[in-house]
Parts: structure tokens; C-alpha cells; sequence
């Protein structure tokens, strides 16, 4: 199933259901009508999906504009992202002479969850001088996952599966990391790709709590990166039953794999800035020359199947002065 | 005016307004029937509490019990907590040998907020191993909060104030925060007391953004702490405009104090039991010797006014084994 949300007046936006070329879509009403809701009731949902599902299949619906949509889950009450593939914190570390973060554990940030921007909407910050970047991620939204569950149980809380931009301000990113106490200002709101997928539309894609998918990333325009999400050290099982340790986990509670990484990133390129530039100051013995985001830059980004699929469909917005 | 939420199905519970004893309440229905609508409609609100205001000063009115009672704000979009008293932050790092935290800037971490428990419930947790420990402090909610607000407009956004125990594992809190990601695992749901007021319920006890009320502390019904809110190096309206530097505040945003901590220590007491052991670690030049919580434990905080006030009510609840 392939569901995605329209923009509203409600910040929870009108849950819509997607057929499988991303052409049209049919709404989803009674009992739930937004995305947040359906995590909260996947059960009262069910019926409405298969009528809908049967509907698309029939050619029907109405003309999909990807314009008109809000992230697939505009607000959630919880967003915790991780940082699992350990290419990209092994080139931060070299790069600035940062101490090496003990790796026996995920690592993972309670982020903001109040607002997460649509794949097409501009992007509003304060100043280029806080250092505007970028960083492609994948993601999964579980349903009520209680303290204490074990990864394995962890995996059939998954319930959809998202692409997300966690946009970062890498000025104040290390002022806040050397306090200890994570990321406030460097971590604005996301941004989502249109759709949010249930694991089986990845098909071979959804492997090991891992979405086997390169994500093609363009700057202006320009291949900057398109690396594979299957390098992540945890699954996204694993990182579930990190975060419920010690809390239950609310439906609609978002998890992210932190920035796509592989080991080859010189031949797949990155999914942030940030880490091109640390490739740079390795590989110079100097500092970096690529800058970070101007305002008015766009940037795009697609996961992609070996089949040339899209599933979360894309991510193309520009960063503009707030 | 003194607002309360009583328990409901509905999980962002039923608005109250209370009297000034404490003794009585009116239910507070359209527009807005929760305290987080509230802070998104606070126009909205005025002419019911007007109404249930001058109903609860002519003696009307149902009997208030206290056992009923939610948080004020049982769940919101965003928590943010500071660490504004600096005296915490100094005896923490001394007894355990942390670098010294640059603090020309507030420390502030991004917080699960999805759930707040009320003053009187159970708090569950897996296992004392994890070193259970409690933290009192203050905190505001806000109403819209603009991008780039600055600390002297932040002011006028503090709506309401409120009290707060923020639940704090410490055998896991060490290793969270030496990641620089910030604490997910060591910091699970806080708890509220019952009354959330507006500023002016304060009178005096509001001073330059500070809740100047001594926060007594106690755990299993001896006296621990009654540590004063004045001595936050940054006021609230400075850690609001810090928080609001590149992201909007969603309306119903909580920001905290971070754990009441004065100069004064030795004569009257701390606010969480971590800082107690690193006194003693000091002092003793050893191990400490006060252990943190065990199940059954009971901890009460109440914030008073010189004049004995109380005008957030009390917290007094028990941590069990969930």
C-alpha cells in the first residue's frame, strides 16, 4: 500500500491512498482520515485501504498533483533519528579530530516531530552562515511499541517505510555536540518524500530491517551522491527496540537510519555535504572547498530500485531565506 | 488563572479551570477543550475562563480530587529542557571529571513529549538497574513562537508555567551524552504537577523570567532539597528565544529549567540525587554513598511561595517495576 497525505487546513493533512504508478489517489475517510490516526488505529484502516486498493486497481480516483502534497506524515509526536551507518561518523571523526564515539550501541537523537515539511515545499532558514546542509535518510513509522520490546518483536511494528531530508545546520552542529547534551538549533524540521510505503512494496528492497535502496541525491541539478541504504550497522528493528528500552513508543513514532553512507564513497558519492567536505580535508590535508547551501539552492532526492523504481517518489524543494 | 486536565479516554485530557484553594472546578469546553488546543486558540479560551473564573469565585463548581488529575498538558509536539543552573552543572563535572561545558550559550535537549504523566500516577520503569533517578524543575509553555523571535519578544509567548519531574536514568545517561547525540534512553517520559498557571498566579515569585519559589524535595517522606527556581542563569524567555533561533515553536511547546540547583547547596539540599552523589564524591574524595531510587520509592516536589503558597500543587507519586 502506498499512502501518501494532501495538504489541509488540519497540520495532520487528509491521508490518501496511492496507486501503484503514483498517478492517482483515492481519500481515506472514516474511521481515520490522516496518516497519525491510521498508526493509531492500523486495524480501523484496513477496510477503507482494501476499498480504496480496489478502486485504484479499477483505474479509478482522481489525478495525483504532487504539488498538493504535505510530507505523508506532516506532524508526529515522536522523532528519533539515528546515525547507523558508521562510514559517515568514521570521515567526521577523522576529518575534525573528534574523539571516537563508542559504536557498540546505535546511536540515535530525539529530534523535532512537530512539523515535517512536503517534498516540494521551499525550506525557510534564518541565514546561510549557520551552514545549510542536507542529509538523505531513510525512515520507518511504527505503530504502539511497548518499553522492553526485543528487536525481533520490533520488526512487525514497522508499519510503513519513508525517505526523509534531516536538514542540518553544521555551524552550530558541533557547538551543540560537544555539550553532549545532541542537537537543537542544528537540527530544524525535516523534510519527507510524498509517499510512505508498507515493507512489501519494497519487495527485495526491505531486507534485514534495512531498505536496500540507492539514494540518487542532486544538488542544483548536479549527481552528488547515490548510495545504498543495506551498509546500515543496525536494522531498523534494532534501532526500535533501542529506543523503547526505557519508554513505550507511541504510534506514529518515526525512526531514521541517519545519513546514507557506504564504504565506497568514491565511487557512490555521499548524502549530506558535510561528508564531502570531510573527504575533501582527508584527502588535502587541508580544508574543504565544497560550500554548504546557498539560499535559493534545490535539492532532489530519490530512492531507487535496481528496477528503476521510486517508491517514495521524490524530494525536490529549494532552502530560502525565513 | 489555574489551569488542570483531568484523566479521559482521550489522551490530551479534559481542561479544567480550578479555584484559587484548589477545591473546585469548571470543565472548559468549546472552543477548546484541551490545554494543548488552548495554547493553539488562546483567543479562543478567554470568554470561558472569564465564565468558569467568575462561576469558581461565586463557590461554584465540582469537588476537585486530586488522584483525577492528568498532566496539565499530558502530551505536546515539543519538550525541550534546559540546564540553566550552572551550580548542577559545576558539581557534575568536578565529580565525575567531565571538560568543562562552554556556557556562554544555554544548554538545552530535545525531549520525548508525548507523554506527561499526571502528579499522583505509578511511573513504570524496567529495572533499577539503570539508576533511577529524579530531577524537579520548572518550566513554560508557549503559544506560537515565530523563527528568530528574540528573548525580550519571547517574554509575551510564556503562557503558562508549570512544574516538572524529569525522570533521569543515570547508568545509561553517561554514555548517552559522551556520544554528543544527547540522551534518549536516559531520559523517558517526565511527570507534571497538577496546576499549570499563568504568570500573574505567581505574583512576585515571577521575576525576570524566573519561578523564584523554593522546589521542596521529598523522597520517601524526608526532606531532600528546597532549592530556589530564582537562580537560572538564563530566564525563560532566553532559553525560548534559544530554542527559537532556526525552527518556529509549535504552540504548546514546554521548555524546561533543567534541575533546580543553587550556590547553597550544603543548607538547602539538591533537586536529584546525582547531584547529592557528586557532593559526596567531592566531599568525601571516594564513592558516593546515597543510592538512587528502588522501586516503591516515593518522590514529592512542591514548589512554595514565601507566603507558603503552592501554586503548581504537588507531585507525590511512586516508581514501580513496569
Amino acid at each position: 500500500m502506498i499512502l501518501a497525505s494532501l495538504k489541509t487546513e488540519n497540520p495532520d493533512g487528509q491521508l490518501i491512498a496511492v496507486s501503484p504508478d503514483h498517478q492517482r489517489y483515492v481519500k481515506i475517510e472514516e474511521p481515520v482520515s490522516s496518516l497519525l490516526a491510521a498508526t493509531e488505529n492500523w486495524g480501523g484502516l484496513s477496510a477503507n485501504l482494501q476499498a480504496a486498493s480496489d478502486q485504484l486497481s479499477q483505474g479509478g480516483g482522481d489525478t495525483l498533483d504532487i504539488t498538493q502534497l504535505a510530507a505523508p506524515m506532516p506532524r508526529s509526536w515522536q522523532w528519533l533519528d539515528g546515525s547507523a551507518f558508521s562510514t559517515h561518523g568514521d570521515l567526521m571523526q577523522i576529518a575534525f579530530g573528534l574523539d571516537p564515539i563508542d559504536t557498540d550501541r546505535p546511536l540515535m537523537y530525539q529530534g523535532v516531530s512537530d512539523r515535517f515539511f512536503g517534498p516540494t515545499e521551499d525550506y525557510p532558514l534564518p541565514t546561510t552562515e549557520h551552514g545549510i546542509d542536507f542529509e538523505g535518510e531513510f525512515g520507518v513509522i511504527v505503530d504502539h511499541v511497548p518499553m522492553g520490546t526485543s528487536a525481533e518483536d520490533a520488526m512487525k511494528h514497522i508499519k510503513l517505510i519513508v525517505q526523509i531530508n534531516d536538514w542540518s545546520l553544521r555551524a552550530i552542529a558541533p557547538i551543540e555536540m560537544k555539550t553532549g547534551f545532541g542537537w537543537v538549533q542544528a537540527k530544524p524540521a525535516c523534510s519527507m518524500a510524498p509517499f510512505a510505503v508498507t515493507p512489501d512494496e519494497l519487495g527485495d528492497g526491505w531486507k534485514d530491517g534495512r531498505v536496500c535502496l540507492n539514494l540518487e541525491i542532486e544538488w542544483n541539478g548536479k549527481k552528488f551522491g547515490a548510495a545504498n541504504g543495506a551498509a546500515m550497522d543496525f536494522g531498523f528493528h534494532e534501532l526500535v527496540a533501542h529506543a523503547a528500552l526505557t519508554r513505550d513508543l507511541v504510534p506514529g513514532t518515526i525512526i531514521g537510519s541517519g545519513t546514507v553512507s557506504n564504504p565506497e564513497y568514491a565511487e557512490v558519492g555521499s548524502s549530506c555535504i558535510s561528508e564531502v567536505r570531510a573527504i575533501e580535508m582527508i584527502r588535502d590535508k587541508g580544508p574543504a572547498t565544497t560550500p554548504f547551501m546557498s539560499f535559493g539552492d534545490r535539492i532532489r532526492m530519490e530512492g531507487r530500485g535496481v528496477d528503476g523504481s521510486s517508491p517514495f517518489g521524490v524530494i525536490d524543494q529549494k532552502v530560502v531565506q525565513a
